[in-house]
């Protein structure tokens, strides 16, 4: 092949050689997640995985990833042309992060789109759900998601939020707009809900259906250190006051600067009436963090998956995973401890967690959802039927937070 | 630790622990295209860069990457905490991709962003470039960067563009503007302008300083597959013919669907004297065979380092590196034939290359360039001092030609 060949290849091909074309299963196909034109993995019709890596010199390689792929790492095993493959069990249905760990190092797999987790980029494998379209890009108006870029005074540094636009923004140029903002979980950043969550295809469709009202969504990054300050302290027992300080410095963020860029940038209805924030897992808990602290901001609050910790709101030791433990009278710094004038205040609270969660989460989320219930205070709570503390547990909730929004 | 310091700790340190904290050397800083809070790799004021990777396992590591890392790849060593790591020569300026290669397979930096480049998601690394302050984010009015799906017959698939929209293009809601389409290169997608490429930023200082009028820019994924047709033929010895109808088809989604789709979504100005379109290696070369097609479309024209292949405009072999080998009459299917014609209807034809790309690209480039004005074309010919075929020759290209459109 001449020097032009090759290149024309490259231009053809736009992948690399690392890419194991191992033979494929019957009846199964590519994952939606991987990069164009590469054939592994792939999924069969019972959701068992095909996994291949070409490593012809390494001496283990293993697959490992999110709870829905199963009790791994599962070892690969070499075949004569140096690829290592494995077939895992059947997975749960939906995006499951995964990696292969080569001699030791967990690397991603050449073959698949990267997804921001675990702070750093990471391989992703989205599972299909029989009879779930909820979260398919569909033949229906899709919203804009917007890369909005401001300066944070906060964090002495620029930072980027993702604004998804409903459908109708353009169309209608002087019709103003609720806004929910919604934030992702720890190691993950502001692109996790419209890559990983398909935040935007799930609102379109139900915008589409006439089962959420149009809105603005806005995904920020959950990290911010104050500006001039050392990174927080990294290593074993991190203080709750270390977390406190970080939620705090967030919390300053998105309501003294980044609601006040929204609504400026984007035709809101800039009131507490018409703002929402929910979150997953630790973006859970931030949400109870800043939307508690302003009740004057924020009439719609959710917790997707966001563990019940209130020595991080109260200072206090870590209540227990039964309703009995949870005192809903100083819990959350005695947001709840009067239920008539809080659920006067708060049009939605709302919590959710999968079935298939550790006790850390289903039992303290569940757990709180029952003391407040008996309490007095109005909660919704929703479980997600099998699903781990991964991302389907998110993007159900979310399809049953969203149309509880703004009426 | 307990179990809930231990979730604290991953919400607060968000990142892996793959990622080696090593030693780093006096007055070096971590590339700002590291994840967040990852010291390496680190630059140091001469520009050398120390690369690391913890390995314990492995029996060799090694970095390698864009051209203007240096001749590698980089042996690393083994410290006796596992860490393999290098430092590398004095780098050239600008964005490089990178990788390792563990015990013979190239896997990311976890340390690193990922950046699409080789047909998957690949490491990348900023170098900073003394006094280059053009592609930075600045304290200036900041355009949004749209995703904005959008469905191809042609294909029979959902595609995604991203859609540049300038700083006052909300403010002004009745102001139409010109649009440029702008493309990536092989191995890459959409998103390669804004994130190797910072487009978003260049056009952003250049409309603050006055230098560029506001216009929309649109990137879309130069790959495209006709709806219904196999996969192109994969390995050695692909036809030019086959890249012709791969163009074709890319061709047929910008003319047919993303230009309509465009004009239809944003405020536009939907005539030929105010759409350009330009693009990077595989990008230039489809600029030129979409443009030289759709006169009646396009007035502004530019390719950056793109290969000047005759054969795949005109099912000619390909000619030489040298302008008396370029044959202006009948190279790109006559479209510079008459030069008086094409100079009266084409307001710009722009190229561009760095002088340190290989003679495939700067030989064929300059010497088209050479032909082309030998013979009474008006060509502007644009040199990147010092730059390979990599990012930095396109940011300072998109530099030059942007200021020159739309007047």
């Amino acid at each position: 092949m001449n020097q032009w060949a090759l290149i024309l290849t490259a231009a053809i091909l736009g992948s690399g050689a690392a890419i194991a074309r191992a033979s494929e299963p019957e009846a199964a196909s590519p994952a939606e997640s991987n990069v164009r034109g590469a054939p592994s993995p792939n999924i069969g019709a019972d959701r068992t995985i095909h996994f291949s890596l070409k490593a012809p010199e390494a001496n283990s390689v293993q697959v490992a990833g999110g709870d829905g792929l199963g009790a791994g790492p599962f070892p690969m095993t070499k075949g004569a042309d140096g690829v290592w493959s494995v077939t895992t069990p059947p997975a749960v249905p939906g995006f499951h992060y995964y990696w292969f760990v080569l001699d030791g190092v967990s690397v991603n797999d050449p073959a698949s789109q990267t997804y921001f987790g675990y702070g750093k980029e990471t391989s992703g494998i989205e599972v299909p759900e029989a009879g779930a379209d909820f979260y398919a890009i569909r033949d229906v108006p899709h919203g804009e998601v917007r890369a909005k870029w401001y300066f944070s005074r906060t964090t002495g540094a620029w930072r980027r939020a993702l604004v998804y636009t409903p459908p109708d923004y353009e169309k209608n140029p002087k019709r103003r707009y609720p806004v929910l903002i919604l934030q992702h979980g720890a190691g993950e950043d502001e692109t996790g809900w419209t890559r990983q969550g398909r935040a935007n295809f799930i609102l379109d469709n139900l915008m589409a259906a006439g089962e959420a009202v149009p809105m603005i969504v806005v995904m920020d990054c959950g990290y911010a250190n104050k500006a001039g300050t050392a990174p927080l302290a990294i290593g074993p027992g991190v203080s709750r006051e270390t977390i406190r300080i970080a939620f705090r410095t967030f919390e300053d963020v998105i309501v003294h600067e980044l609601i006040p860029m929204i609504d400026a940038a984007y035709r809101t209805m800039p009131d507490r009436n018409h703002r929402a924030m929910a979150g997953l897992s630790m973006g859970g808990m931030q949400t109870l963090f800043v939307t508690l602290h302003h009740l004057d901001r924020f009439s719609y609050i959710g917790s997707f998956s966001g563990p019940v910790i209130p020595g991080i709101n109260t200072g206090r030791e870590p209540q227990g995973n039964t309703p009995e433990e949870f005192d809903s009278k100083t819990a959350y710094e005695g947001a709840f401890a009067d239920p008539r004038a809080f659920n006067k205040r708060v049009k939605l609270l709302w919590l959710g967690v999968g079935t298939a969660e550790s006790p850390m989460f289903r039992s303290s989320i569940s757990s709180a959802a029952t003391a407040l219930q008996r309490a007095g205070v109005d909660v919704v709570y929703f479980e997600s039927p099998g699903t781990a503390h991964e991302w389907q547990s998110w993007r159900r909730a979310l399809n049953e937070f969203a149309p509880r929004l703004f009426h």
